[in-house]
């Protein structure tokens, strides 16, 4: 694995989603692996961390993800928007090689039978917590975070260091029609007297 | 009503929130007002548009929220960067002059009997659907947007137009320990051949 890929506490996960980023979803059921965007995802838990994410019936993640009980969240950066965009395009359907299409590469950490995305700049390895009625009703599904990582040229120290890395390190924020935005300066409020 | 802010088609209400901007949460019950900060909301379905939000049972506002079954999620500036911070570390319960004390100033829309957040960039009521399984097991509470609302100074035309608005306008993205960053720069994805 990338030596600049560090864990991240559990107790800290969180942080690697609380801005709001676009992520990527990817899961592995029955010898196949598919990624696919999101911008529907959200902490919903610090201990144990939890969050959700918004899955169409549509899509082939969806199907890996209900078959494994697992999956990863990951945060891609500036330099992939182009990647983001054609796995949240494209369903692994109706384009067989979508994955090589878009330019992903997969890896797993030792020991953890997962396809995590290359080059993103955070990890978090999800457990399903099952909810038929939601996932039925609102293809909403939540996952406990049982490992995270970061690639700590962006995340160390329990913090995002958007400020001095490169800016396609940047988290990618997404509206509509292909126009993301980037994540931009650091603000800090002022203590309270 | 501020003559800036102009109604939001409602198929076009989650782009308000789709870059995962921090929220402000306002409720109204029993005569009494309520605003705090979340990070943790997200869009649910496009139509009609639904959204989640997690309303900690600790929160007064949470008890309006289910009081009322109604409550407005509006996204703060940068330049309110202290008000959110203020409202989303202290309560109501705690600190009884806190709206005052953080600046918030109210209005309603005509025949909207809700407490909306003067000074923010995008206002989504919100009529709560009630999943008790999901309020008290994850204190994830679940809205359907009714009404939508922007400021065309930096939202118009279904998108935001941050690049071409003032700095102070830009949504804030937290991490934690009072620090947030501002959206940054668009980016727009090339066109596929």
């Amino acid at each position: 694995m990338n030596p600049h890929i560090l864990p991240v506490p559990l107790e800290k996960a969180y942080r690697l989603i609380n801005h709001g980023p676009a992520i990527l979803v990817s899961a592995r059921h029955a010898g196949m692996d598919d990624v696919m965007a999101a911008s529907w995802a959200c902490a919903l838990d610090f201990s144990p961390p939890k969050l959700t994410v918004v899955l169409d019936k549509a899509t082939r993640t969806r199907a890996l993800v209900e078959g494994a009980g697992r999956f990863v969240i990951q945060v891609p950066t500036a330099a992939q928007l182009q990647l983001t965009h054609v796995v949240g395009t494209h369903s692994l359907a109706e384009l067989p090689d979508k994955l090589s299409r878009a330019g992903v590469t997969l890896f797993d950490p030792e020991g953890h039978d997962l396809p995590f995305v290359d080059g993103c700049s955070a990890w978090l390895e999800c457990r399903l917590v099952p909810e038929p009625h939601n996932q039925a009703t609102y293809d909403l599904f939540i996952g406990e975070v049982v490992a995270a990582w970061a690639d700590e040229r962006v995340f160390r120290d329990g913090h995002w260091h958007f400020e001095d890395a490169d800016p396609s390190w940047r988290s990618l924020h997404y509206i509509a029609g292909g126009q993301f935005y980037a994540i931009g300066e650091s603000l800090k409020v002022q203590v309270e007297n």
